[in-house]
């Protein structure tokens, strides 16, 4: 279970699965730009707890989600939108590609996922569940809606409460539908399932914490984006709303959330709380590089 | 089966299933745009001819079809692309609300059509299969592997041949899957399908050469859309390629095809050749307005 093997399963399908050789560079770039893969790693990292045997078919569902992540950013790098020209230490897709093939890179990258979870060999109707769940999460109660309000929330000033409410939609749904998805596939009972999702709802508001921290304090080398771009667009975020050291203190009150959530995962399934998951590395790197 | 009756399933469900005023507006705006209708009633038609009774379950069937048409044509009329600020006679969605949000009202519409089609009461290893023929089909290798080729084609001379690929893919193949999915649905022969797949190709080229004659002929006020624009854009198309009366030609040589794809369907149904299903009332009114 790695990153890697996540990217050369997208890469495999979209070049089987694409006509035409500059769609097909525009949405591998993307792809290829070096993420972190989060989303699909924690999907995997899920079902794990569960010792779930990993097949294909569980690839099939974590580059969906990977996919879907990849095309908001490049239609929120757009001009019209975030107006990005960097991401990721690279060119953002329509710098490299032009506008009108990096809108169609991410209409594609959004379709075909749902057209490999199509194929996923999952029982038909936890299949169709899935479906819905991550249709619904990045749809417009979901991520869309969040990238409207977010935008909506240019120059003004927003309250922590609403600022929290645009990334619940933005960047948690998906988040969160990683989870889910895999409780489903591990026929995971509500009690465990509700605290992998407030392990999750945890881990992705300090994700998005770090990521206003880094835009102030951290080296546009290392992190590969230009930074200080919120304060051009004028955005809220947790640092201009909480301070510096407001800030990393609910980043740490997040990952304490998050790890609290866990061990109650843990204590319900019998296991050992300092037992190390693939759930607990995962919050552990979020610690080290923020 | 009617038109209006698509509108307003989709509609209802876009206020259900969306947060944010203005984005429940612009997906609104542009289904409200008085469109034909022409893939979800094809596909309800389909099912007409095998007396399927149609129930709330087809309706989300044939919605997701027209939400991922209505999608692709506000990405289509974007500044980056075709660059359209007419449509249906009314301004085009980014005219009417900004880029941005064009372009998440496109994004939206395309996720929630999975969404709404997930929830369809269909069992489930046969709304897996529609899924996956919709996603193909609107995906990398159909629809958006068309409008790639369409945008590359600008500004140089295509063969006839090119062309009639183009097209296949930009907007054949979202009209055939029409019909697929309606044939999943009511469990056609292969034999039936395979001529009712006919039926819709022809029905599909033809319905391209028209617009393209109107593009000429056409009168602004009565299509709804700027005329000329194909010749603004430098594009080839079947009328530049084959003159007015070739193309004309051409356009009644399709209609013959469907009506004959159609004629051995209810041969093989023992349903007689003159009686008038809802397919012929499609090619019919197809003849009237060319």
């Amino acid at each position: 279970m790695n990153a890697p093997k996540i990217e050369q399963s997208i890469c495999e399908f979209l070049q089987e699965e694409t006509i035409g050789e500059e769609l097909t560079k525009s949405m591998i770039y993307s792809i290829k730009a070096g993420g972190k893969k989060f989303r699909p790693l924690l999907f995997l990292a899920t079902l794990d707890v569960f010792d779930y045997s990993i097949t294909q078919a569980e690839y099939n569902v974590a580059s969906s989600l990977e996919m879907i992540h990849t095309y908001s950013l490049i239609h929120d790098d757009l001009p019209a939108m975030d107006d990005d020209d960097l991401r990721r230490g690279m060119p953002t897709n329509h710098i490299e590609f032009g506008e009108a093939l990096a809108i169609l890179a991410g209409d594609g990258l959004l379709t075909e996922a749902f057209h490999l979870l199509s194929l996923a060999d999952i029982e038909p109707k936890k299949l169709v569940n899935i479906m819905g769940i991550l249709s619904a999460s990045a749809g417009t109660k979901g991520m869309i809606a969040g990238q409207v309000e977010d935008i909506q929330a240019e120059n003004r000033q927003v309250s922590l409460e609403e600022l929290q409410q645009i990334h619940e939609k933005k960047t948690g749904a998906l988040i969160k539908s990683a989870v889910e998805m895999a409780c489903i596939i591990a026929d995971v009972n509500i009690f465990v399932q509700g605290k992998l999702e407030q392990y999750a709802t945890s881990l992705g508001i300090a994700f998005q914490i770090r990521d206003d921290l880094l835009d102030v304090i951290g080296d546009e080398t290392l992190i590969g984006k230009h930074t200080g771009s919120d304060e051009k667009l004028n955005k809220s975020t947790y640092v201009s709303l909480l301070g510096l050291s407001g800030a990393k203190e609910a980043f740490y009150e997040q990952c304490d959330k998050a790890q609290e959530a866990l061990n109650q995962v843990k204590l319900e399934l019998n296991q050992s709380i300092n037992s190390l998951t693939l759930l607990d590395e995962i919050l552990k790197e979020l610690k080290e590089i923020a």
